[in-house]
């Protein structure tokens, strides 16, 4: 129940229109989203974060990931939905010919055409094989309003392909950094801009990197503090972090 | 070398007032810093990220925190020294009779007349003995320019304490949650608020906190996508990232 | 050898009926169930627990399971089996038409008729992606005679889904909270109830979840102090207490 | 804000007296405990949870945990400081002559004279290295209004100690079972009652015990499913969750 | 080279058949096994510890599989494949059709008519689904020359179980206890027993078993102190230390 | 109870002279041991396992420490303190003068007269630091009855220091392989001989030895089969598990 | 851009053919390598550190793969490919025919004519299973320029195996020691020679292996100390350090 | 028995001047080292590795340090003393007055006259913190003869500070990179070298770092494949090898 409907049930409490009891029972049972039996829908975040809820797929059906879209969609006209497996993708298409299947970032994406491009949020990775988390991010950024700048494949190996860089680094407004292996990118590109980084392990490399604990201990314990981390190939929250920064 | 430096060196080049040979050697040798002997200063961060160097305590005398608090108030005309022991607060006090010394936080802070009170961080902690984290974040902010607001022990097994100020919380430009144990308060004041949450897990707790690995998994998997993490007990890290984002 | 076979062995020996040396054996021979060859059923489990074995279907063959399934059912009228694969569930279904199996808890379940509906278990998850867990845990509650509530997707991200419902939250007698991710859930609810929360941590999420580390740790720690844990996914385990809790 | 003074505040926005500007005002600033300083007592959980709030001592200066128990005492007539050091402990005896300090089980409680001596609850421990964990958990019992029973010293390695008072044993309502080393007491507790047992892993052992997570990993996984777990050394925990049990 | 060899050596050099030069060089030439090109046969081993190497089979194509074992039966006249997979199964029942394939416990097994049929080692286990780990046990102590007594699903969750077979247990000369979960059938039965007890933890389990860590940790902080351990699923490492022991 | 008073109490039933009523009575009531308050002496344990029990010193205070001793060796006419504090072993001293105390192996030790030296347990160790561990099972072992054997810093980056004695080592029983760091010592000991040898991991080391997890891992890993484990530094369990093996 | 580019800056500046804002825009662009898209190849690693970059397999199509070897094999004249599925060996094969695909060490090599064979890198293993790794680290080694030399399966669980080779090995400049299990191969070849040994712990074996933390531990713990390690399996990384030393 | 022994051996043999028997049992009684009771020195390690044993202090009393340095030195003319706490260090002074002892580094080391001062090792440290194991790198390179060059604090939060030194970073024959926390110097180093890199991770740092695991993960892990690893904060490693490189 947001501040409008709270207000309203004052007025009618005072009119006489309603009564206390009426009230009471009314607040408790102000229904907390949509739901749709097996999931309730939060059609309040958008009020209270800026954006509708994002869908992840893994353990849905397609069936069920096709009527929340559809839920999500009648209310804001877009929806974004992670991690989807291809008979997912082909039921969003059908339902949604207009969104568009990244297969590489693995997420089905439908936007209003108001959708405004806005800047700031760069990101840089460390591989090729980091290229997942990458699009994962810049679909989310996309749903978010940001049309983010990618730089692929700056690995420390050879750092000289950061710092021929260094001027257009230091124009982000914020830096979103995913590594695999060592993960010591987010260190290397935080000691170099004045600008927040938002650091993502992935779970490439193998052996010792332990499906990314290695990137995210490096990241943790960054010797440049202006980096802070989320989850291991997280790319759809280091995303909200970045344009939650650059609201 | 700075930009400045780097111009300088073409047009004495261009000039002929530097042979070609004599400018290569400049630049491989150009000082990277202030070599102290055992430490290197790096004056140019203030330039690269806004800030001096912050002392880091453990492992370093108390003449050699003296020293390189010494280097550094000659160029900034401020510093801070964090997880400062007794003895260093004693020794930088004598050297800094009105540098301030938190023995809760454990830092000795040093600020110019010219520091500015900028507002947007809102620093939440979970319970009481979550303090120390809590000063050290809050004198951080202070070195880089911020006075940040904050709410001690709103923890998440009374949450209406939160639910009480949730006008307030949802006016931060940053919030950083500060707690230990299960670390829940991040997840739920993000579930409240659009702004970035900047999450410390802390090591408050006993057994299978395991020195606060339980608060660090629960943030780094956050139901509420937009809380991004730093170290254990990194009071100083959030708060540079904090500053980052409100700059 | 339960209390009536003791009493009435001493009766024996007492009438000279028996020997001394042929009391004596008969103890130590005395069978502990029901060998099916590779299997020991203990029907005296019923005795001592108020209810019959369960069959945990994972290692075994169809055949197997039907067996054990035959051989508890002759003796107690119904049976449970959880964790069973396709197979499994096919063989039983022929075995027991009236068995119902459901795919998604991944239970196959025969009741008598005299399965008496008591009340009392709430059982609270984060997210539809716990389904598997809840829908186990709701049939293991129904075999031991317990009709339990269930309310899904009232995660901590949207805390005031939980909120509007306080009041019936308080009724419970036992709450089973069921949360993977960061398990935040058993904190908040645990902190608006005096019930017992029984926490199931589920290996709902990726990376830093680490296969549900992160929840159990979580759930270990919480700040509400009348939360106690199962094992991860042990929705089967959380009935069992549930209900013994209920008794 | 507890039900009783909504009801006044519709009350008197019903009858005029309150506009619904100051109700709505009054509703986000209503006091969610009371504020100490650097903490903030939630008096409210009595009435949620049945007793007052408990005082963990690590962390917290002798006049703070003082200040605390006074402020408690003063609303709920009792308190109870788990985990205290001697000179905690020697200052609530000052200020608080009848309240007694356990130096095994680190506790100092103080109970008004209508505590109630319920019965129910059971605790058996693996050894005598467990006491300290034993004693917090039966004086946390006491303060919850519980005379638990305690049998000390029944651990498997000689199993019969067990099994001579087995119906003792299940005449219990609910078992709390403390063990270190491989915490084994729990399973074999558990298949002997049909109650519900509540398993505290004990940091007691060495080596491969690593303070706790072997015993803890143990009672996670038992055979027997009638067993939940809190923390390592968590006798409080323990004590609360039984209580809630036997309400 | 063993003593026979080396005596035969000097006594050539005494007798001047052999010069100071050729010696050593033989020395430092002399074979350590048969060389098959990837694998070098130890056909010392059985000299030195009593049988000959057995075969584990993952990572070896069917083809080396029956190489391995045709060069070890033609020297032994027997051999044990462990951990075979069916296609290194067909192979080597096609090039011996009297071996034993055992699929449960997949060992493929092939003896001498000689195989004494010694006894005093009682493999006990928790449960069915430790079953493939029973029969490697069982299967690699008959190559030994050992017909192991076996009792299954004695788990302690039915303590009874055990306790009625109480002095059959105590007559082992040996005690393989195979168990998952939580491991706790090792410190039940070493209680009982005065003859040494070898622990197989296994990997049947799930959550917070951590594929057989919990059961390992318990067995090897075992309250009894007649308790060693083995690798987890480590049937054939149990069958060859309690063969050792029995000798 | 014992097989003795169990025979007894038939006899008395069948003659008459004990009601059935009684019978049952008593044997519920069967005295467990000697319960001294706060642990209880399970004198049982000779006669089940060949020895009385051994008293573990932490988390005892030196008057615990004495009355136990004193209770066994009113009983037993010997005892075993391991892992004594320097104010037990003092305490012990003052009430046995002729107990002897091993400062290094941190034992207290008093035998009767009768003790045996029987032999065939040999313990090698890979380094001087591992000597209060080869101390605390020499020890152990001779409260067994067993005078065992000691060759120390025989570590295997000096191979050469085992080979040359391999003939002393292959007449060993068992063999007890005491080794921190990486724990090699007790692979390449099993490879050269036919007996079982029970490995003990210590905490000998820094970094990634994890506090003896290096050596624990090696030792469950060995290549060599004939290697069982105890817990990491546990000279007492290998000492009983070695005495076990050579009764 | 690198020295020779460098310079000829300077002198295009000196000579007034470049002005100064140019020059610096220059230095700002020079290419850091051939962008090809999704990968950015370092064509200056030859120039830094001795030979051209090498593919790593998993996560590419075989188009990507291709593409690579290509752009790398023009400049360079051969390639390495490795970690290499079936798909990508047989596109590397129809367009580079000469090129060498080894499916056991899972690499494509191709190679220029000039190829010295260099020599002084000898790898040992301890058992066939290791083999995969011992290939990936010929291979790399063969691509570097060395012909390394190989002894298979001389484990330490038959050490004589090793020691009548001791000569040999003492020759090698370098010794790679591949071993899985409990890798103690490491530690007692390092004890024989006065080279550096540079090992690899492999994810042979199973249970308490974990994947090759067993092996790794061990390794980084080596009792001999002129050890160092690489990660997991990484049979190339042990060939590229084993190089650099030769060199 | 070197081969020196070996030899002779055989020629007493040759020449009748030793009995084939006494040949035999000389070679099996060859004093593998000097047995000073609790220890046995290893001279012959001189001759295999070209470096007498270095003493590890840690466990060891003060008398027993200065018995194994006499020892060392009566043969070796120098000696080496690791991790000595500061009664070992003062013992050692008043034994060699000549030994040098340097606290930070915890090393006290004494050296002959003929110390030649070979070059060719740099050692980079990424800050202060990590100067004690530097200085205990720097003094085991002059034991084993090697004068290392240092350069401290160059961490790659100012990654300038290493790129101005890039020429003389590829001059080394090999470089030790010592890092706490993320441990992202190794990497960088790495990258701009063709030299072997051989890595250090220390225990500085503090929670997520959990006592050096970040660095050694992270190293483990380098995406710049000349690089290896030894144990944390294991200075007296990463020199031998540096060492046996230089060779």
């Amino acid at each position: 129940m947001d501040e409008h409907a709270l207000r309203e049930l004052f007025e009618r409490v005072s009119n006489g229109e309603l009564s206390i009891e009426k009230a009471l029972s009314r607040m408790r049972a102000a229904p907390a989203g949509e739901d749709l039996g097996d999931a309730v829908i939060d059609h309040h975040r958008e009020l209270r974060q800026g954006h509708p809820e994002v869908i992840y797929g893994p353990g849905k059906t397609s069936a069920q990931t096709v009527k929340l879209a559809r839920a999500i969609h009648k209310v804001s006209k877009r929806f974004l939905v992670t991690r989807t497996d291809p008979a997912q993708a082909r039921a969003l298409k059908r339902a949604f010919p207009k969104a568009v299947h990244d297969p590489v970032g693995r997420t089905v994406l439908a936007l209003s055409a108001r959708s405004a491009k806005k800047t700031g949020i760069l990101i840089v990775s460390g591989g090729t094989s980091d290229q997942p988390v990458v699009e994962e991010t810049r679909a989310t950024c996309r749903y978010l309003g940001f049309a983010a700048e990618v730089w692929c494949d700056v690995g420390v190996a050879g750092v000289h392909r950061l710092l021929t860089r260094v001027e257009a680094l230091q124009e982000a407004r914020v830096v979103i950094a995913v590594a695999g292996m060592e993960g010591a990118l987010a260190s290397v590109v935080a000691g170099l801009v004045a600008a927040p980084v938002v650091a993502v392990p992935t779970s490439v490399g193998y052996g010792a990197s332990f499906g990314g604990i290695a990137p995210l201990l490096s990241m943790l314990n960054s010797c440049a503090a202006n980096v802070c981390c989320v989850n291991i190939d997280d790319g759809f929250g280091a995303a909200v972090v970045a344009s939650a920064i650059c609201r």
